[in-house]
């Protein structure tokens, strides 16, 4: 009797070596699915400034490892115990999982699912095992939350695979499963975002602009983009945003008491997406007495801490951190896709670059370089 | 014709001459109220840590000046334009207005009324003056929260102005103006405390002992107090703390450590009931991943900063600040004496000593050597 029962797959893969050096296209080795997982085969992926941050080593410094963690693709097989999902559907590896039975997944709140925790350091399997990955030598090759798009297959747990109507296309589901979904998630599901409210977003990178998208989406009335590229006024204001400032010049006054008096007295909410612990306090100070909400989206180095004036935030204000937006990816990744799909949310101008695996480095240096803003990578291309 | 108006009243107050030294009982006149203003005479107040912060200038030090804003009255008269508060009616003067028409009044997670603003200066009333109070001198003496509950006698805007039902014993109806209030408040309205959950309380003085009422309240099953000081750990348990903790004795181990391992990866809610930044950080460290909630409540200097892990907030934690433990005044402080009507809520035993306005002095030593939790300012007494 023909044993049917998945293979390893040898195909091609970006590995990154050594912080901060290109990564190697080569031939690796992907175990077949074990029992609750998914190998899925990768359609296309993108980059995020997350892989970066891992790539310069700045978090959880494990080397060789395959990065990669927004993309979409296709089931090529499942392990034992995985139901709902057939060969050939249409799916979204996510970086958070999703079983539906743990306290944080019964929580309405709470999108940090305990069966399967995410973490930036190599993930532990349901086995106990970590990687599925194996270069040409045979030697393991580590993962990154447990999702590992650069390459053109990957082993998903079942808990991290989201299921997508087939119509959507594979670049918008691609940018939803991280940076647009945590962007536009956060001004939905964290901030809560009120028709006729205001908000001021630091960074209009792909996530800024997405948190405008979602905020335009909630209905917000005033949203403010703050970038020191005075290129990003344009582009963000086809995003919604509605005022740009560029804190280098505003001459004597900080951007905050700028902010205070556009809106009489602070923002209800802001949003911080570069990373950067002065921009974290500069974004809390622009929000109202009361209940201003600041949301942090953005992580510099894990060592980071953000400094908050105690008085201020004794005025009733607010702090959110947030995992991917808030959104619980099973559930809100295709109700956001929906919304693409009838252009109640318009993310298609963030793909400024499309390119093939082989020239994955030069979407390192587009992103480094801030000349992109998501360099979409095809695997078939 | 008579004229009816309201005349000047001369009444005693404490008035605190400079930072740090002792009140002293002086005649002082209070002006009759203005529009929307009401001029109540004080049954009783009490002393919260505030007025020490205060009177140590270590915010807003401005002096001479009466402080005292946790208290009990009823009302002498009422200014041109004041509806719905009679003569003799009981009330309590709160440090936040609630206009019930401005944005902040309208939304349901804001209790910072716009119309009266707070502030820890001398407030500016709504004729562009500050304080309603002369010494002896005819010279002026300056108010706190324009409540100043150190003096026989003291003048609110209409919207501080609290109207409750006679039966509430004033002790209660005092406690919950500010302290008592804040506690109970943070775990029910900003916190949000829901049945089943577990909490960590930081600091067992007033403040933090009607946190753990109100989270008994709420149906929280793991009340965990956290305290340096021995004694409290027997008073801690009458106010529904399950398990207390004394950092001290901890050896080697942090308090978040231990707390995570007692609540498996940190409780639901924490709460910083003391003013010390370094005490936020072990609040906050101490709170699950995903959606775990630090509630700050305490204030040591107006330039104190706190310090937050950046990758710890990303993974989902939130921080809230409160003025007042979020309640709106005239709406939840009848809520919450009614809960002490029908024994929900438990505060007596916070009034540890009764004095009377003369011995307003012991009362300072009492709170600074950690011997009283409210004591309670009788004036006639």
């Amino acid at each position: 009797m023909e044993d049917k029962s998945p293979k390893p797959i040898r195909c091609k893969a970006a590995v990154c070596r050594a912080a901060g050096e290109p990564l190697t296209i080569e031939e690796i080795v992907v175990d077949p699915p074990k029992a609750y997982e998914v190998r899925v085969k990768i359609v296309c992926t993108s980059l995020c400034h997350t892989d970066i941050t891992v790539w310069q080593a700045k978090v959880a410094p494990v080397f060789p490892r395959i990065l990669g963690h927004e993309a979409y693709g296709v089931v090529e097989s499942v392990g034992e115990h995985v139901e709902g999902l057939a060969v050939g559907e249409a799916v979204v590896p996510a970086l958070l999982g999703q079983c539906d039975q743990c306290p944080s997944c019964v929580s309405e709140d709470n999108n940090l699912c305990t069966a399967v925790p995410v973490s930036l350091a190599p993930v532990m399997r349901r086995d106990g095992t970590t990687t599925r990955f194996r270069d040409a030598q045979g030697n393991p090759v580590h993962d990154l939350f447990a999702v590992s798009s650069f390459s053109e297959y990957t082993v998903v747990d079942v808990n991290q695979v989201v299921k997508l109507d087939p119509s959507v296309p594979p670049q918008i589901a691609c940018l939803l499963s991280c940076g647009a979904g945590t962007g536009v998630g956060a001004a939905w599901k964290l901030a809560k975002v009120e028709p006729g409210s205001s908000v001021a977003i630091f960074g209009l990178g792909s996530v800024g602009l997405a948190v405008a998208q979602g905020a335009k989406m909630c209905g917000a009335s005033k949203i403010i983009g703050v970038d020191l590229n005075p290129d990003k006024e344009k582009i963000s204001k086809t995003f919604g945003v509605t005022d740009f400032l560029n804190p280098s010049q505003l001459g004597t006054r900080s951007i905050n008491e700028v902010i205070g008096e556009m809106t009489c007295g602070g923002v209800d909410c802001s949003f911080e997406c570069v990373g950067v612990p002065s921009l974290v306090t500069d974004a809390f100070r622009s929000t109202k007495m009361g209940n201003g909400k600041t949301i942090v989206l953005g992580l510099g180095n894990d060592t980071d801490e953000l400094r908050v004036p105690a008085l201020e935030l004794l005025f009733g204000k607010r702090i959110i951190g947030s995992a991917l937006g808030g959104i619980k990816p099973k559930t809100d990744i295709p109700i956001l896709a929906a919304k693409c799909m009838s252009k109640e949310l318009e993310l298609e101008g963030l793909v400024t670059h499309e390119l093939g695996l082989q020239e994955i480095n030069t979407a390192f240096e587009l992103l480094l370089q801030g000349k992109s803003l998501r360099c979409i990578i095809w695997m078939g291309k």
